[in-house]
C-alpha cells in the first residue's frame, strides 16, 4: 500500500482537507522524516510539501519510492529540482492562483511606504493628531515610473495594476516580452536608473540570488523605493540595509527576507520601511485554492493521470 | 491699497510662497480676524483660505471689501457659499490636482484593511513572527465588487485604479454617468447590497450629510469594507462605529472623521480599521500644486482676470 507524506506547518483547514482527501502521514519538518520507521518511509510515493527550508537529495534519499513532490506555493526554490530529476521525481507547484493576492500586496506596499501609512496610523492611534496637529507631508506615488524586476505572471499582474495609477512601466527579464508598450531593459542597473520604484517579482533560487545587487540599489538612487514580494534571496540584503540606513534609497516595502522569520534586526530599527510577515498569498481564498491545487496534483499522480502544474 | 489675507495652518513652504507671491496678512483661525484693526480688515479684498472650520456670513461681514475666497483644497464645505453669493464674493477651490493622491490612498486603505497590513507589520516589528509563527490569514481583495459612492473626479480616479484589480465596478450618484460599463444605482442602499466594498467619494456639506446612513451600512453586510476619503460628515458615524463594533460590517479604512482631529475615541479601540489623519492630499507634490492653484486664483482676481477654478 502506498502512502502520502504531508510535510509542513499546514493551517487547520488545509490539514483537515489533506486528511479528508489523502489521509497522509503528517510531519512538521524534513528532519522529522528520518525518525519515521524505514518500512513507513518506503511506502511514501507522494510528498505534499510546504515550507521554505531546503529539501534536497539527502531528504529524498530517505524516501526511496518517492515519485512526486507537490509544492504548496508557486516558488519551489526550497526543492532541489536537479536532485529530484536525477531520481525521476516529478515536482509540481501552485502557480497563478496566488498572482492576484501577491500583486495586491505589492501595490499596497508601494503606496503604504510612499504615503507613510503606518506612521500616519500611529499618529492617529497615539493621539498625536489631536495633540500635535497635522502629520508630516508624504510623497506622491501615482504618475511615477515603475520598474518590474522579472516580468513573469506575478510581475505582469503588478504592472497591470500600476497602469491604473498613471505609471510609466519599465521591466527587466531574461528576454523581451510582448507587452502593451512597456520599456524593456536587459540589465537591472539600466532598469533601476530609469525608474522611481523597483518592484521585485523574480523567482527564487540560486539563479536569481542577489540579482538586485549593490549596484542596482545604488542606480535606483535616493528617491527610489524598493518593493520585494519574491524571495529575500533576490536582493543583496546587506546592501539593501546599508542603503536604507544611509539614505542611498528612500524606502522599501518588504514581504520577504533572508532567514525568515528570524529576520535581520536592523530592519526593525528603520523608519523608512513597511515590513510584512511573508503574507503575499496569505488569504483564506487563495490558500484554499493553493491547497486544492496541491492535493489535485497528488491525486492525479496517485491515479496515473497527467499532473496539473508540473515544473520538471 | 488692497491686501490679501491668508487664513489657516499653512506649511512652511506654502507660507513662504504666499509671502513671496502675495505678501498677505497671516492669521491662523477665523476668530483671529475680529482682532485685526478695522482699517486693516477693510483693505482685504481676497482671502486665501485653508481649513475645515466653518467660514460663514459672520466672518465675511468682518471683511467688508472681500471679493474672493480662494480655498486650499477641493472640498469647500467649510465655506458658506450662499453667504458668499449674497455678498457678491467669488469662491475658488483646487480641484483635480489632488485626485491622484486621494485615489491612491483610497485603494491602499482598502487593501491595507482587507490584508491586515498594520497588524501584520506589528507582527513583524514586535518579534511575534519569529516567536509565534505565521500571521493569521487575511482576505482577498482583488476580484471583489467595488461600489463608489459619488462618481465625481475623485470617485472616477478610484474606479479607474480598481479596474486593474479585476473588480466589478458599481456606483451611485445623483444621475447616471458615461462610464465603461460600470453599474449605476440611484439608491445607495441598492449599491451597498450589490458590492463587497463601499468607497465614499462624495463632496461634503449639508446635502451629503449622513448620505451613507445606518441603512446603507446595514445593506453592505458583515463581509463589507467601507473606505472613506471624503468627509466625516458623509457617513452616519455613530452607525458606522456600532457596525464596526458589533461586526455588522467587516472593517473600514478611514481618512476622515467628524470633529477632526479630536476623533471619537471609540475608533481607537477597534481592531478592524485602518485610520489615517486626513492625509488624502498630503504629499509634497500635491500640496505644492494646490498652493500654486490657490495663489493663481488670488492673482487672477487681483489682476481682474478670469478665475481658474471658480465654484460659484
Amino acid at each position: 500500500m502506498t502512502q502520502v507524506l504531508a510535510l509542513g506547518n499546514y493551517s487547520d483547514t488545509d490539514q483537515a482537507a489533506l486528511k479528508r482527501d489523502l489521509d497522509p502521514v503528517f510531519v512538521k519538518t524534513a528532519s522529522d522524516i528520518a525518525a519515521l520507521p524505514e518500512k513507513d518511509r518506503s511506502r511514501i510515493t507522494a510528498l505534499a510539501f510546504m515550507g521554505h527550508h531546503p529539501f534536497s537529495g539527502g531528504e529524498m534519499h530517505l524516501l526511496p519510492n518517492l515519485g512526486l513532490i507537490a509544492n504548496y506555493g508557486v516558488g519551489y526554490d526550497a526543492i532541489d529540482v536537479s536532485a529530484a530529476d536525477a531520481r525521476g521525481i516529478k515536482v509540481t507547484n501552485t502557480p497563478d492562483v496566488l498572482n492576484d493576492d501577491v500583486a495586491d500586496l505589492a501595490v499596497a506596499l508601494l503606496i503604504a511606504q510612499g504615503r507613510q501609512m503606518i506612521p500616519a496610523s500611529e499618529w492617529v492611534s497615539s493621539g498625536n493628531w489631536a495633540a500635535k496637529g497635522n502629520f508630516a507631508l508624504a510623497r506622491k506615488i501615482s504618475g511615477g515610473r515603475a520598474g518590474i524586476v522579472g516580468l513573469g505572471r506575478i510581475g505582469r499582474a503588478i504592472a497591470d495594476r500600476l497602469t491604473g495609477f498613471d505609471m510609466e512601466i519599465h521591466y527587466s527579464s531574461r528576454r523581451e516580452k510582448d507587452t502593451p508598450g512597456w520599456t524593456y531593459h536587459a540589465d537591472p542597473v539600466s532598469l533601476a536608473e530609469a525608474v522611481d520604484y523597483l518592484i521585485v517579482a523574480l523567482v527564487g533560487g540560486p539563479e536569481t540570488e542577489n540579482h538586485v545587487s549593490k549596484d542596482v540599489i545604488a542606480a535606483l538612487g535616493p528617491c527610489g523605493i524598493i518593493v520585494n514580494i519574491s524571495r529575500g534571496s533576490t536582493i543583496d540584503e546587506a546592501a539593501l540595509l546599508d542603503a536604507l540606513e544611509n539614505g542611498a534609497i528612500a524606502g522599501a516595502g518588504l514581504d520577504v527576507f533572508l532567514n525568515e522569520p528570524a529576520i535581520d534586526p536592523r530592519f526593525l530599527k528603520l523608519d523608512n520601511v513597511v515590513l510584512q510577515p511573508h503574507q503575499g498569498s496569505a488569504t483564506v481564498e487563495t490558500r484554499t485554492a493553493m491547497g486544492q491545487l496541491q492535493r489535485d496534483n497528488v491525486s492525479a499522480f496517485l491515479n496515473g493521470k497527467a499532473l496539473l502544474t508540473p515544473v520538471n
